[in-house]
């Protein structure tokens, strides 16, 4: 409470009313009230294809002004960011128009539909000089930082295996229907939808990934139309991809994704293990922190660590250690992190530049699993 | 978004820019964008004695004034309900002036230092008429409406045994000094401070407790005065409390609540036994729940359950299982059931009468802690 | 394998065939094995009141001979040490003969159906001179060891609180039928059969209890003589009873004890907590210890640990961490306690006279949930 | 107790005092208590290069005699299954000369130092038509049991991935020293000495692996010759392993052996997953096993089975669930399935036919990480 912010606030310019689009919303409006940011944030700007719809949660979140067109919110002159929480396949257009427009981009993941798209934009975005984020918010998890700083000091030694894991069950059901999940052009199947904030994961602990082995398959090869529905689709992305990794350090690892493993919500987990110990991650535990160290005490076990507030993101929301933070306040995490970027303040969140780096190595493990072998970084 | 709001806002009043005046506002800043309500809210007024404070967190949070004073805040005409986070000696006055308003009342737990105030503060609201609402902020986790659901259809069979404690450690160091917690007149000790929310957990679960027969102890009869101060204060409050209960149900159980317990970070926690199952719940795994049916499945053992859209109260935030509610997504859980009850739709949250229930079973653990017998809910 | 035993091999007679005797045929078996011995250890003498059954199970389990009636093993010349497994009544007449008869007695718990036996075999043995001990095999566990010496020595401070349990369910269904286990005249009810480990368990690591307070009931007031039978007895001894405990140390605790708790198979647990830190043990998982202590290491959180042969008693039979002991082998480790008493290396485990101290502890609970009141141990 | 066991005792010979040749004798030894056997058993030789130590362990773990020279073992009339414990690179000869002698074989795992032994060995046992079995112990646990049942019967419908891990940290610290199971010419590193029990395992559960991809590297290159010492020694034997697995049936998965990774102690660990459920295992809690089927109760969530006396090798030694089997007794079922399989009544551990289809497993994974390509099944 102590600095002045900046006089002009800054207008935020929301497109998507789904589940996500509040989730930003959400966040834009928890993140003022948790921080001092170095700005006063104002929310702008809602746009929805559906303009009654957009109007009425524009008001239900506090929108000034709503817009049926997505074009009118990137020209909008309230607007100075422009988060994109759209289908998949609508990233690209969106986000080149507002880098067009000289605007920040805070664009859900994946980036883009394809490798070329995800090119494009962030050699657009690197040209125009515009800061962007991707909403890989998994990373923003003061747990998750503090998994980073640890092995950045050394914590674990030298950093020797990786497993690594992110499954759900959501398709788990074969009647489960066919969706644009299920659709290759719209970064569709489990790679895509679940394995890439994985890989975001891993380069974001252990750094550059040099060369993979991977395998997909696709279990449930036709689902019906719509629920309950008759007529039956093809499917032709993954349900699951697994996949050997070598990172540049020298780290050996495994890598499993999947949509069909029953009993799992969020499961995206890893276990990472160096000459000096081990530690371990659950999303669906995302408060804690499994570590092991030989020596480090009088006594040898696993620790359970629990998020607390000597981390600065929990102490933005929570006293206390064991009060929790949910998943909305890992996006309230992710906005600040855009907000400091946006006023100069660094980059901490993956920009278009780190999700085109996360699409190359998907798009290296697609190649691997296509052609059944090893596939360098350097192929793509 | 179908039903229109009612045309006029809900006028906000917030006593406090502490934790908990934060997580007021973070509650009533996010209920709107998490809920369809039947109004619109607006953040009114904030209060603080300190007025530059006031002014500042006014704006960082929202509201659309500020005041010094907290009676300039209850007789403030935009604000028609009182939230009242200040220290627990405060509670009475204002929420006597708030009730003498006619004006809705919030107050965070408990609800005053003393029995008497609780029991006054009690019938004056109910003479009033106003709407009342404590800040037992636990039992508005749906996993705890969930446990609540399957107690009351019977799915664990008759309850026969309950095993609670609520115990943290932010006591545990003898160095950790004095504060107004260490001080009886102020609601002071672990059986009022922490205590009081599993006894509010106890009835919201299981009804009244009919006989309770306590224990009680302090371990560190002196604390520093400040932190790392030589002079030492005594103190006279519980640093442990332990209790037997027995419920008129006829259920039986123990009570144990402590802020001496080293590792626990916000252990409320119990098991519940019925003749046909048994449920276990720990705050510090908010978004879980542990079950046993013998029988109901072909294999047998706890399962844990994970919080999820089938539960309103968690679809308002996330839209999948695995994602999880934090501690201050409770809390507009709580907010929400506040402003259904303002709006004549039913009181969920404990009410002041329910809170003075909840003072009147403490008053009973510390009589029979004093006099070392079992005491009875009528003698108090 | 440096040592030379004694000469002459030392004589085992056991008592009984059914699951407790073959536990302590497994135990006697074990023990030359794992351990290098200060005797020669002789399977001599089984006796069942069927002979054909002592006969078959002499043959299978590798007795010398064996004997229709006990009072003949007892007189066996061959029988140093009789092990007695039979229902509790007999342990009286059993445990007398065998010390009028100067020998070694191994008893399974509980000593005695009545306070007045329990004290009548303690004094005798005493008067006799011959080594007693007393089959509550759970403190025999490694991780037990390791508890009690990390109390002792000191790694928890002071300690402050007890929060015990042993719960199960097998008596949880109400047509679970009449059994011995149901008349108190023969120790039966949930305090004597189960609360009895749990009692001796917290004497072991926390020393005398000085006072109580309890509270039992009877659930399930009425049973089927056998199983699927029409034919209902009555019920008098505790489904359930819960206390409050006072330690001589200072200590306060709570206890509960239940065999109709779902999902709960031998859940002998506590947590014991000091002004330094706090351990907490579960018998559903008896080769895990978890442990906290604040500061020990730079991260914070409850750590797991698990047995090794850094423990004595597990290197005795398995050569790495994670292979895990299992209840027989707390058996074999009682036994090993056993032998090296009757050798005069010291009295390790629980003899006459301590399992009298439970039954007199048990005694006291008795009392004050009959008289509703606390009840000092002076008063047994 | 009904049947009338043979006349004639089975002798056993036992190779190796070392802990598994304990642990063979621990085994031997408990099998007769715990089951009621198709014949008797005796302990008839025990052999150790130490003739002074065979002897010492022979009285100790009562054996009639005991041998210096295996061969002598072997050539011994009252022996008619040898079991062996020695070194890997013992197992060839030993085995040999007990074919060549038409005895059974016990032999521990891994069958030979070298796939060529491995198969002579298997193809001499055929054609001499002796009984044979390999110490893959863990498979007889009887939760493993349970979980191949419950694939076999379709409880998780069609499995489609399995995640293997089985990491250990006795080799974590890079001054330990330099053994035998350094050595490839031995059977050494992590692949031989861990990852062939995850093989065995994945064979047991989930049948024919048709191709691996894998990756191998040597972290600590060099270690020291003795503990402690400055001479170092270099070491190429795999640290660590992973690997892409494809299963006949078509299921998919990982595999990770690892001697490196810190806080493992024995983690045999595995997620298999259907179209019906998941199920998870892990070594380190070997009574139980974690469950998940959709739809197979009104609640959704993990199920944590217990083990219990359903489970006949369960039943063998303990009377209820919750006792928990312990290591050694893996090491006693391992045994009964040996007599069974020496009396006729089926094979159901692994003989050398399966054993020697591990080890080609394990050539084709070690193949794949030279060639760093995928390997069929078919090329080994």
């Amino acid at each position: 409470m102590r600095k002045t912010p900046l006089a002009a606030p800054l207008g935020i310019g929301l497109i998507g009313t789904g589940f996500m689009g509040r989730a930003h919303a959400l966040a834009f409006r928890n993140v003022s009230a948790a921080f001092e940011l170095p700005v006063q944030l104002r929310l702008s700007a809602l746009a929805d294809a559906d303009s009654t719809r957009a109007e009425q949660c524009a008001q239900a979140w506090g929108f000034d002004r709503s817009h049926g067109d997505w074009q009118q919110l990137i020209d909008d002159p309230h607007v100075q960011i422009v988060a994109i929480t759209t289908p998949n396949h609508l990233h690209y257009p969106m986000a080149m128009a507002a880098i067009a427009a000289g605007k920040a981009v805070y664009c859900e993941k994946p980036l883009a539909v394809s490798l070329e798209q995800a090119t494009e934009m962030y050699r657009s975005a690197k040209a125009a000089g515009v800061v962007t984020q991707v909403g890989y918010n998994y990373q923003h998890n003061p747990m998750i930082g503090l998994a980073r700083d640890m092995i950045e000091a050394g914590e674990l030694g030298e950093i020797i295996s990786f497993q690594g894991e992110f499954s759900e069950d959501f398709m788990g059901d074969p009647a489960s229907p066919w969706s644009w999940r299920c659709e290759a052009g719209h970064a569709g199947g489990a790679l895509a939808d679940l394995g890439s904030h994985l890989l975001a994961m891993a380069r974001h602990l252990l750094g550059d990934v040099e060369a993979v082995c991977a395998d997909s398959n696709t279990v449930h090869r036709q689902r019906p139309a719509t629920s309950g529905s008759r007529e039956l689709r093809p499917i032709a992305v993954d349900d699951q991809t697994h996949a050997l990794l070598r990172f540049a350090s020298g780290a050996r690892g495994t890598f499993s994704s999947s949509w069909l493993k029953h009993g799992y919500k969020n499961h995206l987990s890893f276990e990472i293990s160096g000459t000096k110990g081990t530690l371990a991650f659950d999303q669906e535990r995302l408060n804690e922190l499994r570590l092991y160290r030989p020596g480090a005490t009088g006594r040898d076990g696993f620790q359970t660590l629990l998020a607390g507030p000597s981390l600065p993101g929990y102490a933005a929301f929570c006293p206390a250690p064991g009060h929790q933070l949910g998943y909305n306040e890992l996006k309230a995490l992710e906005v600040h992190a855009l907000i400091q970027a946006v006023c100069g303040q660094g980059q901490r969140g993956p920009d278009f530049e780190e999700a085109w780096q996360i699409e190359r190595l998907a798009a290296a493990i697609r190649l691997s699993a296509r052609e059944q072998r090893w596939v360098g970084s350097g192929e793509i």
